[in-house]
């Protein structure tokens, strides 16, 4: 079968991939559509040096083999981490930061720019008959936007600014947006504002500040103007990975007692919810074979994927 | 009367120090006892370069004079942050975050190192009777430390570090093991932490990880022994001001979806409310006359203070 597999240098296309067997407690899929995730480019630039595997974890799939009986023939997203099942961080809601889980597409297991790989029944969500494929496809990173409310409490009445006018960014607007809070978009493109006019505030007083600000810029110019912008005793939530270090000022988090939260991947039930009732509107997915991965990778569209129907 | 006037050098024991008058809103406050903060040693080491006034902020009075009637006569605590009482801050419960707010001892105001001064009235707490001028004394550095359990939802369940074994780190350690929680101390001085024993193990296996993290050592690199001691999605507390900037990998916070929470100046009432029911001890204050301010600032007893009685 076709795979785009990782030799730890560069992504290479296999038309002769074994087809794999799913063991016990897991299910095989067959892939209808896999998007390319940042993180998938970054893993092509080294983040995850050890990986040998085939690339990709955000998908859409139908179960083809499984011990759930009931997954069978289902279309389905699924997410990416599979803990050990024992640690303290299984055993309290946390499988997705255990020390020793596997990752499909960056750690110990294969992802999913393949047509078949398996995954655990327990990471598996079903998608609504209701919800087309080109839109259940941004469950994974709706989820990551998600990830935000489901760690810390906004309230309507709240004031928010996000930093960054990129993917990550609108998704999360949206999202935030629904809350019905005051909401603010800080970026430095016109041309990718604009998208964002619907949702929030794209422009703001220098004098403006906020209770919760959101850095979605990817890089570590956004802590410091977060900090700038956030109101004393209010909150920033970082959203943003990026190589090296930051020189920050810890005392004046102390003194005007700020917090600072991280934030990572998120909770796929509401994002499948959320995308069902249409309460998220999001740019079409500009779709590719296997084979064309390099045109796949080079894309500037918004969201770039893989057709394999 | 009496004080100790810093003229942005040095501080200067004055008898002829004029006595002050209360304006409206406003009490004049007699000191019966008034404690040396480590804010008070900052000040004199340039911690707040165009202050010129008496110091001191930690204090036990009688109220003499006051337009709240119902005060005169009282014996009464107070806090230091006066807020200019129509911004944001002082609309939303955070008058000690104005940006416009006096600090009695710090910034516009007249401190408590003097026969009496002057305080508004809705920061004046009254103090039980039960409890003695000695013990009432530490209700704000108490109160500090109850800004910790104020600011986050610490769960029984929960296994706490705090890492400093200095005066902070004990007030810390006395009130969170009030919440049951495991609880541990990390400190460098044996001598120091045989009075945590009583509250906290004061030994740690070097694989033991925690929850909730207090950073109250008042040096850079409490941060990064937080760091590696924190659990996935736990938090960090930071007590800790200093001079200068940490270098920190902040994509290590977003990936393990840490919290960092500033946290500062805290509520007295609750602080009260721990001292007058005996839930928390401390050691006993060391008292001088203000005349003797060289033996006082000087002195390395854990609780230094004037006596004005």
């Amino acid at each position: 079968m076709q795979a785009l597999y990782f030799d730890g240098k560069e992504p290479r296309y296999q038309e002769d991939y074994q087809k794999p067997q799913p063991k016990a407690g897991h299910s095989l899929i067959r892939v209808l559509m896999s998007a390319i995730c940042n993180t998938d480019r970054e893993v092509l630039r080294g983040y995850r040096p050890d990986f040998r595997g085939v690339l990709g974890h955000e998908f859409v799939g139908i179960v083809e083999e499984s011990d759930r009986k009931e997954l069978i023939g289902k279309r389905v997203v699924g997410e990416l981490n599979e803990g050990c099942g024992h640690c303290i961080y299984c055993r309290s809601g946390r499988e997705k930061h255990c020390p020793d889980r596997k990752v499909i597409g960056m750690e110990g297991l294969d992802g999913t720019f393949e047509e078949y790989f398996v995954l655990a029944n327990h990471l598996i969500h079903v998608v609504p008959d209701s919800l087309p494929t080109e839109k259940a496809i941004y469950t994974e990173p709706l989820a990551a936007a998600l990830e935000i409310p489901n760690q810390l409490h906004i309230r309507p009445e709240d004031n928010v600014a996000v930093i960054g006018d990129g993917r990550l960014a609108l998704l999360i607007t949206e999202v935030i947006s629904l809350l019905g809070v005051d909401l603010t978009v800080i970026g430095k493109h016109p041309e990718k504002l604009k998208y964002f006019s619907k949702y929030a505030k794209i422009e703001r007083n220098e004098t403006d500040s906020y209770e919760v600000v959101i850095d979605a810029t990817g890089s570590p110019g956004g802590i410091e103007l977060a900090r700038q912008i956030v109101r004393k005793k209010g909150t920033i939530v970082l959203k943003s990975t990026y190589a090296g270090s930051a020189n920050i000022d810890l005392s004046y988090f102390v003194v005007n007692e700020i917090t600072i939260v991280g934030s990572r991947c998120g909770p796929f039930r509401p994002a499948l919810e959320l995308l069902n009732k249409g309460l998220v509107e999001l740019p079409e997915i500009e779709l590719w074979k296997l084979a064309e991965y390099e045109n796949a990778f080079a894309s500037k569209a918004f969201k770039v994927g893989f057709d394999f129907r």
